[in-house]
């Protein structure tokens, strides 16, 4: 059965959309530990980051970085922290999190909540602004 | 003032390290996560990531690929996660840690002691490996 990301890819299950190219995909998470929290995936359905082949891989971060950029740019924060952690969808995907300190990175931390007018305000904001 | 992990890239500073190239360093993080918690950083001192070049950026995280896999195969854990945080010491680098679930990867969390021989041992194992 394809992951929860591939039927975003496949566009059979809908996001907020920040950035993409033929091979990667930026979104917000909906359940975000920030305002502007992104997910970054490479559309080929992988679950464990290190399994993707080199070239694979640094194209997926250099594609991350191009992402981090726009949001640094948008969002009012210190810095785009990263995160891979992969025990809630088998499907690779890196999180970039805007950040003011170590806490906001917290992961077991309450997930803030976003209307849907916000999410998609923000991911227009990003994905109108220049790497 | 050289960053500490400068000092550690000039051998002012002792660390256990566990992978080198001519432009990356690798070392067992003194206050771990858990057992075998690695950090990665560019011997050039650069506070942000994403402030390195692409081609440093992406070298990098190749040179972390190669040391997570290194590690999986010596740590028992279901993989490797990464985060990249940057708030404690102003020189770029990646934390590579052994995981088994997402609680693992709590930075909040109390962190694990070890003594100089145990750290000793994780490092040369991870050192002798092939990636």
């Amino acid at each position: 059965m394809p992951s929860l990301f591939s039927k975003i890819v496949d566009g059979k299950l809908p996001c907020y959309q920040v950035h993409e190219d033929s091979f990667h995909l930026a979104f917000l998470d909906i359940f975000p530990l920030q305002k502007g929290h992104v997910l970054v995936i490479p559309k080929k359905e992988i679950d464990y980051i290190f399994d993707l082949s080199d070239s694979q891989y640094q194209a997926l971060w250099k594609f991350a970085k191009d992402v981090a950029n726009k949001m640094k740019k948008v969002l009012k924060c210190k810095r785009i922290g990263i995160a891979v952690v992969g025990f809630e969808v088998p499907h690779a995907h890196i999180h970039l999190v805007p950040i003011n300190n170590i806490e906001d990175m917290d992961f077991s931390k309450q997930k803030i909540s976003l209307t849907s007018n916000e999410m998609k305000e923000i991911a227009n904001q990003i994905k109108e602004t220049t790497s």
